[in-house]
């Protein structure tokens, strides 16, 4: 199958057409149509090789929607012409301890979509087929997209870490991910906070689902939050000042961070030991807990805000993204 | 009642006699006549002021196992001459949240048995009779003393944070709660490694229940033991190399930090996301807790490795736990 798809040809530069035949479909895997991809902010660190695992030419994207047109010999249970989407993960070892328990996303030999293999700012891509997941038909492509990703990194440590709907959660920024989280969060019938740096999202962070806004700037808020929150997700990569979370988590809180990393975390061990509390971390989330999003977020009409462009326009998403003005979510289209 | 007491009277001295009258006793509080006292790390700390919370003079002590000789009117369910024990909280508000669903630990208002009132380097002693609890007939008083802190202390984390019986756990620190919580471990059915900086504890760590014992000196075992254990208990105050033991985490893994604290912890978020793992701490224990730990360590014949001084031996007993000569608990006797 010969694909057309845009390619990073070098760490920050922009995208260019780039063609590639993708072989022989292997007996587990399906080719995908692509319709809809969201851009995520790790498709930026892979295209700027921030994590140093880039090879090029590079196609990113995986956040995928898309309907099957032709399937391996052995791939059961999926229809050509069926509506599925792909995330960050084509494939998996399906044997280690990981895998045997459902969670494919911890699988030491993970296949990432965009590493070692061509994503989804293209018109084709292959997954095994164990990684396309079913769209809920009644999920528009568009909003349903950025799911894929943003939205099982923020879903799966609400159902890892055991959040409870009668619990008090915090989401720290109100972006890609944190406008998602917001509406998971509102959705299992939680109390919700939002924080962000940017005083002007308080209105949207409400609309998501927030019942209350925070400003993350404004110490004297922050230290009126004290001891109030069970929960506490960042989906931030800058550093911000971890122990004024840690101190507005209640006893027996948590606090998660996922996505990009924020560096080095420092705080005294004695504020866990004082109030049982946790810090912790979640990556992604494995096949059944996807299966499950999708379910609730269709049943709970959760989506991305989105903008969309054409694949063509995929170095203008870009460069909204770089300059944080995407709002929230850009996603490509053919 | 008139009670004869061992005081500190200033930080860091050593303790003498202490005449205090206890006063009409209140309607829900049991006297208790000690047979034996465990002296706890923390009693040094609250000698020595380290916390800035002591109060002088101060009878330290909350390891206490004695008999019933007295009880209020509104006390229910306990009779005189009954043998129960007392560890570090002495009362609760009973009415928060957190009394309210059996975490008395984590209450506001909880009452330190030996901060703002007398512990249990004395003849007698007073509690609100819900912390007092039933010692089941099979255990010596003086082996079980040291449960009701350093015992519960180990055993709540596990249980707070559901440790599994098939998982693999470390125990950093072989000393007062180490050697107690190598003993838990072993008996809920886990696969066991301790972590001491002294070789020399390898054989007895071992005949406290563990499989596998790593010299926390020797950053090749360490560096062997990468990603092989899914719960740590830290029971030191030393600060070590945290980033090693995060590293020793399994996917999904957690450190937990209990006792005094180790200072300040620095590890990049990121080894948190990629694996799934956590970072936290416990304190104590909630009352159903401790009788289910009391019950549990009848059943599996743990017990503490004490050393017995008579009371009047107080100071000879605090001198040798601050040389770090106490195997590994010292423990008080009428």
């Amino acid at each position: 199958m010969s694909v057309n798809a845009y390619a990073a040809y070098e760490p920050k530069g922009g995208l260019k057409p780039f063609k590639y035949d993708s072989g022989d479909i292997g007996p587990h895997d399906v080719e995908i149509k692509i319709t809809h991809c969201g851009i995520c902010h790790s498709d930026i660190h892979l295209i700027d090789n921030d994590w140093g695992i880039s090879a090029y030419p590079l196609v990113p994207g995986h956040e995928i929607i898309g309907s099957i047109v032709a399937a391996g010999s052995e791939v059961q249970g999926m229809k050509i012409g069926q509506r599925v989407g792909v995330g960050w993960q084509s494939g998996s070892c399906m044997r280690c301890r990981w895998c045997q328990c459902g969670q494919e996303n911890l699988c030491n030999d993970s296949k990432p979509t965009c590493v070692g293999r061509h994503g989804g700012f293209a018109d084709f891509m292959r997954t095994d087929s164990a990684f396309a997941f079913p769209i809920p038909d009644k999920m528009n492509s568009e909003t349903a997209a950025p799911l894929l990703c943003a939205g099982i990194t923020v879903y799966s440590p609400m159902k890892h870490y055991a959040l409870k709907p009668a619990q008090k959660v915090g989401i720290i920024g109100i972006g890609g991910l944190g406008h998602i989280a917001l509406q998971f969060a509102r959705a299992m019938g939680c109390e919700v906070t939002a924080f962000s740096s940017s005083r002007s999202k308080e209105e949207e962070a409400k609309a998501f689902g927030a019942h209350h806004f925070v400003s993350s700037q404004e110490k004297k808020a922050m230290r009126a939050s004290a001891g109030s929150l069970d929960f506490i997700l960042s989906t931030v990569t800058a550093p911000l000042d971890w122990i004024s979370f840690i101190n507005i988590l209640n006893k027996n809180g948590r606090l998660c961070f996922v996505g990009g990393t924020v560096g080095n975390l420092e705080f005294p061990a004695g504020m866990l030991v004082m109030g049982q509390k946790s810090v912790c971390g979640s990556v992604i989330g494995g096949r059944a807990t996807i299966n499950e999003m999708l379910d609730f977020a269709a049943r709970h009409d959760i989506r991305a805000k989105t903008e969309a462009l054409p694949l063509e326009g995929v170095n203008k998403a870009i460069e909204k993204i770089r300059k944080n003005e995407a709002r929230y979510r850009m996603v490509l289209k053919n």
